[in-house]
């Protein structure tokens, strides 16, 4: 990905002349884009690695694998939220790994972590440096050095088992390459997050990513039957079939674990053959309660959709569930996607049986064409933020997720929380919202909150994100539903498994970590 | 429980003369009953609780919540596995705890940890009592004494939200208990293990319980939203919603800790409305490979039944799965029950989708009278073993998971170790097996031994249920599927998660437990 913003080149592109004119007229922005500077041009803390540690590293893992040149560690500096990327935009020199190590295997990360455990250099493990919470962020912890572990080279595909229906995926492997690889055998992961096409399978598992077929394919927590991990103690080999009583489940402490606790290097996961049929209906509801109530009857019935969300309708007004749509004219009400993917027959009955219920539960079928734009853009959204950002618009998500029956409760006090905070500093913003992933008992809302920004838009962004989380937390949601913790929700951790939760991470982090080289700032309390 | 045996006086059923008759040939057993105390003929270990500590505990929960009588001691001596049973019967004192605690709610739980962690008094949470792992037995270790803390008090249904499906159940509530109190409000929680009768909430959490229709509502540990803990070091109270990325999901540390990380007091569970409807159909299949691979079709195309188990030939051949039948004329191939429960509209659609797969994978549809069979007898057989060990014949069973790929290989594997190691003894046994959970990777493999009992039964059977951890850890199961871990299967618990996993529930436990006074003996090599 680039340095500065979201994905490639290629998928960048420039807003409509209609959406600057909203833009200009809403939000009093001259629609000027900003100056951003080629990452050559980029001045860089320097790199603290002593030449010892650049030997002794080389030597683990080939010193061709250790780089400590500028583009490399600026392209491993962060992730990618909105402060992130205007931090990026700022002046001066950019703080950045000290090196950035490619180890080829799970025997080289053993090797790694033990050699910065017996040296003092902090690790940050690194996947696709799509992380929105500053999960990635070269924190050195008091360290004097701090390492990017850059997995990618971790990236095979081992013990297809199209019986079982499991593959075990090397932790570097993007979303596509995964993808790629299991359709040669006739299969499908189906974990598509919005991160899909640069996230890597180690931090699908690292950070519990929910994709937007989850309610179909399961969270990628669900999806997980064994974990692999390398710990500076040695190896966590952590699994056995399809269910077990044998004790805690031991899995999911390093699912989640956010390379606090190991570096997760290979996990086995349950995929499926390549779906037959895929059929798309959209629908629309009068209003988000309306909506989410027929969502809700369609999951607890069990009709089983493979995607199944709704915007609200300040983002179904703009259109912000078909990105080629922005700035056409208003659309009232909220949309829904359906999705169904399966053998013919299974997805006949599936989409029988919701359609009924939507039905019933006052929807309107759109036919498929909405639902279908819905998917073609739907890796699309971070590219927008980009090109706001570049206008001086401020843009920037979060979620949650809480019951059925708090979800109207949370839905307002988030969004009550974003607009007061913003708007107490003269930038009152817009908020939408959707529901992209369901379960029987609840549901997550998303949010997109867009205004003007100020001369010191991260300042400004921290007191809304501030409000946003004491709200969720204080309004029994979940700090975060499938963005993890890294540094920017650990203030709410304490609040989110209690104090006795914290010293159970702790305790666990101690065992595995005692020098506390792992991803320091993240996660932990 | 009565004390000795499976259940309640009015569920003994004496066997069949036809069983009687068959038994007799095939193992040359006498064909009469062994003799069986009463209750209030045993002699007992004496209670070593101090009159301090009686003083002490009785101050926090009540004098009369203490108690050191003979039966009530007796009657929480341990659980009911075979080895439980023989101990039982043999002469001698019984061994028991020292006192049988009865605490009113979560605060006297915390207060009695809190007591006999500064008093130096081991701890056994107990439930239903009905562990077949001897999860429940009064082991001191080391300590001068040991309690057992029955829960049976923590019987409250709080905060139904019918919206989102949820309920908090406390601990103590059995599963008829839990069911009555729901079906008040419309509601079924939908866990019905053969233990269902007596276990209690708290034990199906506390074990990863996994009942009879877990195909359509899940193993319990999938259940629980929210886990309520007490623990020497305070309380642990933990889940947020539905699903959550923030970090571990320590929920399921909890749930499987089998009393040795706290005492589980309550949990929020996963609810649903009682079904509409509900309807059976039995199938019969040709051979048991070809029966598994029917149901891994169903499983893995998503048609969702409710219930969806198969007997092996052995077990079809002698009735076991209808247990009315049980010496009737043998019946060949292998029978398999699905039931399928919700709205009229989803049960006739995913039946008829599984149908079609049973089918076309070389299935013999039989009609629903012998699923009903089934769903009528399936608590019974606990109280089949009492009859059995009454007349001389060793039963016990075991189970375990893996892979479909690998179900066939496991299945082979443990009943070669049953048949050599009992072969061997000069008592050949017969094995038969079910699948009774099935997941999309995979299921489980339910395994009953029957043989002729050695005067030293308990050697017998030890030597036996060696052969058959180690062919399970060797062939690639899980020690347990939902029996859990307790002190039988303890010895292959660092096969199942390594060193390292070991290490790591150590350290949780002294995080939490640092004296050591939980369920000692238990879970944690």
């Amino acid at each position: 990905m680039v340095w500065d913003a979201w994905g490639v080149p290629a998928g960048h592109k420039p807003l409509s002349d209609g959406i600057r004119a909203l833009l200009t007229q809403v939000f009093g922005i001259s629609g000027q884009p900003v100056a951003r500077r080629e990452e050559g041009e980029v001045p860089l803390v320097p790199s603290a690695l002593s030449e010892t540690d650049h030997t002794g590293l080389g030597a683990l893992i080939g010193r061709e694998h250790v780089r400590v040149g500028d583009i490399d560690r600026l392209r491993h500096a962060g992730g990618k939220s909105t402060p992130d990327l205007l931090r990026r935009r700022a002046d001066g020199p950019q703080d950045a790994p000290d090196a950035v190590l490619f180890p080829a295997d799970h025997r080289q990360v053993l090797d790694v972590l033990a050699y910065c455990a017996a040296h003092g250099l902090a690790v940050v493990p690194f996947g696709g440096g799509t992380s929105v919470v500053g999960g990635v962020d070269p924190v050195r912890g008091g360290f004097p050095a701090v390492v990017a572990l850059d997995l990618r080279r971790l990236d095979t595909l081992t013990d297809v088992d199209p019986v079982s229906g499991t593959a075990t995926l090397g932790a570097g492997l993007t979303g596509p390459q995964a993808e790629e690889k299991l359709a040669e055998h006739g299969l499908s992961l189906g974990h598509f997050p919005q991160s899909f096409e640069f996230a890597s399978i180690g931090g699908f598992a690292a950070t519990r990513s929910s994709g937007q077929a989850s309610a179909g394919y399961g969270r990628f927590d669900d999806m997980v039957e064994r974990v692999l991990v390398a710990t500076p103690q040695g190896t966590v080999d952590l699994g056995r079939g399809p269910a077990s009583a044998a004790g805690p489940d031991l899995r999911q402490l390093f699912v989640g674990s956010e390379g606090t606790l190991g570096v997760i290097t290979a996990v086995t996961v349950r995929v499926h053959p390549a779906p037959d049929a895929v059929v798309h209906e959209a629908w629309s509801f009068p209003d988000f309660a309306t909506g989410a109530a027929a969502l809700r009857s369609v999951v607890q019935t069990g009709a089983a959709p493979t995607v199944l969300r709704l915007s609200d309708e300040a983002e179904t007004g703009l259109n912000l569930a078909r990105t080629a749509e922005i700035g056409a004219p208003p659309v009232s009400g909220c949309l829904a996607v359906t999705t169904f993917e399966g053998t013919v027959a299974h997805t006949g009955a599936r989409m029988r049986e919701a359609r009924d219920l939507l039905a019933a539960a006052g929807g309107t079928p759109l036919g498929p064409e909405p639902a279908r734009q819905w998917e073609h853009g739907r890796f699309g959204a971070p590219y927008l933020r980009d090109a706001l950002l570049d206008l001086g618009v401020l843009c920037e998500t979060l979620e949650t997720a809480t019951s059925w029956s708090n979800l109207g409760a949370l839905k307002a006090a988030v969004t009550t929380a974003l607009v007061d905070a913003l708007a107490a500093q003269g930038t009152p913003p817009l908020v939408m919202c959707h529901i992209s992933h369901t379960y029987p008992t609840g549901a997550s809302l998303y949010f997109t909150v867009v205004c003007k920004q100020l001369d010191d838009p991260l300042t400004q962004w921290s007191a809304a994100k501030r409000a946003a989380g004491d709200a969720i937390t204080g309004t029994g949601g979940t700090i975060t539903h499938h963005h993890a913790v890294g540094a920017d929700h650990r203030p709410w951790m304490t609040a989110e498994i209690g104090e006795l939760g914290v010293r159970v991470l702790r305790a666990v982090k101690r065992e595995l970590d005692p020098t506390g080289i792992l991803n320091p700032g993240k996660l932990v309390p």
